[in-house]
């Protein structure tokens, strides 16, 4: 029996996915805790701190399956953490008292803030797959229609003309620099803490520092600088990043969206029979994924705000902040999942329909190519005159319904410079595209 | 296996309740789709709109127990939204094609829209439910400590002294408003939707309103003014009224955490053996509680926030924003289940510390008390001069580490009007309590 | 030299309006300090706890002209908060000391805080104001197109038939709801506060509760039933109101938006020469008013959960939380202050074009008929079997486009039960509008 | 008269800072949009896309002292965007009609998008040069105090001792990391767009590329990869930037407030007379940097998000959210340079009081070694059973309120193993401040 949305049982496919849910998991999350427990025990007997025997020990009792569950979430509910009742498990799991050397000079949330780092790292090798996953079908459509002409648009109106490839190289360049943001977080935030109940590490009167170091290398982590217990600058950094994230699959959904309205028709997301049927209007062609990943990624940027909250730490160990990770970092980063794949899914099959896009350009009669016409006859009587102009025989044009060619061609002041064919060219979208194809090659070519 | 806190059999018991994340499981929610489903095939045969036979045969199936739940989600998953799977199995469930009859004129969202009202009102009753008895937890500490002095604080500064009742009272003040708030909004929030494809019940030839006031009855829900699919201020301000329970109850926490401080040590969350206890810092005695409130409600906040964003609706059925609170209400509201367990939990045992409070007021021999000083003299020496005057003769004080007192008695122009018992009387803080108890009264008299 | 975009030179007019600017405004906000201390000195003159002839020497001073507004800039940047610099400059002001007498018994919050609930007084009864014309405006949409008949849209798709006056009404609805909220947290906002330096009125030593009521009164306040210093649910709930009244903005301005579309074109904004206009493409007419209200309504939700997070206040006086008030207040009634109004505005000139929104439901050839034709045909064959055969025919007739009339028509088994002029009938859209005109009337008849 | 809290006469001094209100000042912003129209056209007659004459009389009219600014005003309340009224200005002043060549195959948003970033890159000097000075103080105050014991605090509990500089240095820690997240996205934001009214810049037939390379170069940004109208991570990785930035002032501002409580008195925020004092308490020692920077950054974060939900553009130019950023960034970037301001004020002006600290950490007579004694003992006992040992004796200490050394020395068992002096030495905390030092010295070691 679920109550959240992503660990619903009917929705836990469409609002997350099963890695993602996987590695926020009670089963993940206490497997690191004794993942932690096991390495310090490791280096810590290489360092001489504690007996070898007490580690091999330890070691061979640090195994998911021989954590009760259900105690340990007895003993959570009791104490408030569940590191103190791991810990104990598994010290009554060894024999001859040697499961005392367990845990030994860590604090609860030395363990589990370095889980969480490990969690972190398992999930944002997910969202680092499904970027490049993502970045490879934006490359495709962006190659695939890099001429394919379709009109662009300003405050909902249509503009002038762009290609789809320029759409969708736009998106991809976002995405690029997600992928560099990424990179570059990872430096900050893929750190241990190990460092005693306020940070000191004074619990270890020798080998403090040597074991921090020893159990950061054994992890696969870096050594942090200083206890971060209260300083969440990378925690808050790793929900800022999602929420940027998300802008972007935002955008791509909303455009999505908008060209699948019936009166546009331009794309579609992939289909199968039954997918974004309604029970009522059989005609439907609903955009499913856009939807899912809008309502995603409209909560994880408030879960941002939420993790930036979270920073206002109090002391050496918070007194509320911390929790608020606990929350939302698991929620965040399993909505991003969903949001993650969803895209991918779109972007994978989506379906583009290059005549519907020319039908559109063409369906104001020319109204769209007004900017070219003002360009042009911009050399000859000027720009902003050639502005106030076409801008006047636009609104004649959509007054008295009649294409603009015919208005332009019989303006005696037009005439005077440019004739009837040279305006037909001016107004062919295909010669106004600009640099559309340009634009998209410089994209592509930052492609690693 | 969850990822989410409120779903953790881990943490579960923590940041929520049982009985709340009941109200939002998959269960529940399809039962829900399962009850409106049978009482509008009541309704309608009633009205002689479907046959009273296929009335019969449908609620005859219209068990929770006949769904098949792994198919739902299958079905979900393919469709999108999970109405017209629970529509299809009742059908088929049906003998002789009578299941054709189910949901009659209806269509996704007018299920799932009543049916998050159902929840609502049963998640509204547990809120309810757990605000008067932290009402009754409020008032009985209020009346207990009606006259208990302690330091009230300005700035976390002493400033003057008021009763623990007084505080207590304070907030009793706000959970009532919250009881008026909720009392208000369930009229315009348990409201049905029965709408059809657009909202116009364009789908029932005849007997559309008849099938919505009938349906609305059944339910025990007001009949809607008009179709509310994309008209969401009803569910934004049920968001917006757990921000503001959230907000009180956040006050609590951080009040009760701030008394708990070691330094200050004036009451206590209630203790049992190992709560609170760290695994390294025996001496320790931790607010756990109110860190779980806080943490909560720093994120329903913003699950507020989102809410208001879900308004933001396009057209006749919206395209994205709908789905916001499909994520965020089974959240917001398993959240606030928790902070409003572990706030009652927190009053109903509050261990005070009377002594401790009086020590407190004590500390700075005569400080605090020197608004009281201020304003006896004013009467004398005007207020402002008496003002500055006390005010340099605190700094003083603190300066030189001096009681208030002595430096009064020997300050010339002082002397010239009051003598020492009379500076004495002033410094007394049971002659400073002003309206506390008189407060605490008028709060307590606004009780149901 | 202003950098917030609501006292910008440029923009104030765009995104606030000079009446709500000047309610929040510096001169005002002073003026309403000024009317405080003036009606506390006329309050206890008369109740004789301070002397006729100085409350009658402070009244003579307190006008905002008197007040040096430079040095009571340098006061507060020095002390931190304004109110003892318009104190001291009040006394200083009067002869004969009689200005000592002046602010006697208050702190400095509550000045503050009064005077901010005066400022809401003022404030919401501009919000009430323009409440009511986007009432009458919708109302008047509503009536005038009761039956002009558009295409409802569901998920972005053309769904089935309403009217536009429908599709206000459903709006006009939620602004009912919204002077609903407004007349309830009025009885709990509009409060004053006067409570001495930790709410007890200690100060007083006589007529405390007396000058409470007293000065409240003088102000037109309810006298409150406790201090509320540091419990702050009643402003919360004015930025909580204001998000969900953003909310119901945000989503005419969507529908606006979205009908203006190019290739939608129901209906414009108010136009005149010049607005909308883009610097290079003269045929566009872009939602202007829209975009403002979307982007003012998205920011006021997230004040509105700064608001809830101001509510985390410490003990009697907060240090922090309440300065969250005075950032947030005054910005989120200045932002919906130009939502309010630039909604008013394209409310009371829209232009709705009822022949596009006629073409608009025609282009589907049929196709969003096909409720009307599944419901028409499940008399006769069974609603579920209804809705298969047309979902295929549907997706037949896009495949071929072809008119779905034609297909029906030549369905065998449909041709056995209705004929091409039942067919016709149950594709005209004027008998598939089901009770839009009914819902309008229920709307306007809840009008006050 | 201003309502924004920034703007206020009274208060902007506090709420931010005088050189960030002018970076987005009307006047500081309207030069931008000169300076690019200047820079277009020198580097346009470079190209030969327009006539050297042409670009010369633009440049000698691109002064703001030539813009009538009320009339701009008036223009952008008309249009909507204040771009067209500065072109139509700067063409009316030129000579002939050269100014026809201003705005060459520019569109509105370029300009708009253009100044904001040369906007961002003055306020982010000035938040470099805030951090610089920031971090500056910090190492400061960690080097001073680097061996200056205090307790460290969990929970709001006492746990273990730490020193001064340890806690200094952890928000140093987290300062670096800011400036070096600065340094990478600027990167990404100092990117200047020039793309024409859908990105392509098919307004320029010739030379278009050059001009963006040309007009990016000559106002010293990078030039874009492509258009990014409406892909905005940039802009919104800028607020999520400021957002994390205001998560550390605020950790900052907390600790301060709650070592500068009267029952703490650790340290204290820069004092002057008047300063933070009470009009009705004089004794009181208010932290008034703290309140400031602790609201400010709480508006931020919410901001950050606001930011993220700009990047839901629609389309090729944006129809409302672009605008959030208009609201948003200007604010945001105020609002820290207040927060940013005060806590370099507290910083550099921090009264620390060693003996205080000293002072708090025995007045639990031994309790908060309790951690040093059961790792002395560990070795001797073992871990566990010298925790549950302690653990007793700490709360029979807490019970019976006996010094922790006397019941540890009459303790049987212990005894055994240990005697009073090598207690006495487990209890001396100056034996128990673990790394804090190294750690610091860790830290100062990474900084420029």
């Amino acid at each position: 029996m679920a109550a959240s949305i992503i660990d619903s049982s009917i929705f836990q496919g469409i609002f997350s996915s099963d890695e993602m849910r996987h590695v926020w998991s009670d089963e993940n999350r206490t497997s690191k805790y004794i993942d932690i427990e096991r390495a310090l025990a490791i280096v810590q007997a290489r360092l001489g701190l504690i007996p070898q025997e007490a580690a091999d020990e330890i070691v061979s009792h640090c195994h998911l399956d021989q954590i009760d569950m259900a105690r340990l979430s007895q003993q959570t509910e009791r104490i408030g953490y569940p590191i103190l009742g791991v810990v104990t498990q598994i010290n009554q799991l060894c024999r001859d008292k040697l499961g005392e050397y367990v845990h030994w000079g860590a604090t609860t949330q030395d363990i589990t803030d370095t889980a969480t780092v490990l969690q972190i790292r398992e999930a944002l090798a997910i969202v680092d797959r499904e970027l490049a996953a993502i970045s490879a079908a934006m490359a495709k459509l962006a190659k695939e229609h890099r001429d394919t002409p379709m009109i662009g648009r300003s405050n909902l109106q249509q503009a002038i003309p762009v290609t789809f490839g320029y759409k969708m190289a736009g998106l991809l360049s976002a995405i690029e620099r997600h992928r560099e943001r990424l990179a570059q977080l990872k430096e900050r935030v893929l750190v241990g803490e190990f460092a005693g109940a306020a940070g000191t590490l004074a619990s270890l009167e020798r080998g403090a520092m040597e074991t921090q170091a020893g159990l950061c290398a054994e992890l696969g982590l870096k050594q942090p600088v200083i206890a971060w217990h209260t300083i969440r600058d990378n925690i808050a950094e790793v929900g800022a990043f999602l929420g940027l994230v998300g802008g972007t699959l935002g955008k791509l959904s909303m455009d999505v969206k908008l060209m699948m309205q019936t009166e546009v028709a331009e794309v579609y997301e992939p289909y199968h029979h039954g997918r974004g049927s309604s029970s009522t209007m059989p005609q439907k062609r609903n955009p499913i994924s856009s939807c899912y990943i809008h309502a995603a990624i409209s909560v994880v940027r408030q879960h941002a705000a939420a993790l930036m909250d979270a920073m206002v730490a109090d002391h050496e160990r918070s007194t509320g902040p911390w929790e608020i990770e606990w929350i939302v970092l698991p929620e965040a980063f399993c909505l991003m999942a969903g949001a993650l794949k969803q895209s991918r899914f779109v972007l994978e099959g989506l379906q583009v329909d290059a005549q519907a896009m020319r039908r559109n350009i063409d369906m104001t009669e020319g109204l769209v190519m007004s900017e070219a016409v003002m360009m042009g006859l911009g050399t000859h009587i000027g720009r902003e005159y050639a502005h106030d102009l076409v801008y006047d025989l636009c609104r004649q044009a959509i007054a008295e319904k009649k294409p603009l060619l015919d208005l332009l061609v019989a303006h005696p002041e037009i005439a005077k410079h440019v004739d009837r064919k040279a305006l037909e060219g001016m107004l062919d979208p295909s010669n106004y595209l600009g640099q559309s194809g340009h634009m998209v090659d410089r994209v592509l070519a930052t492609l690693r």
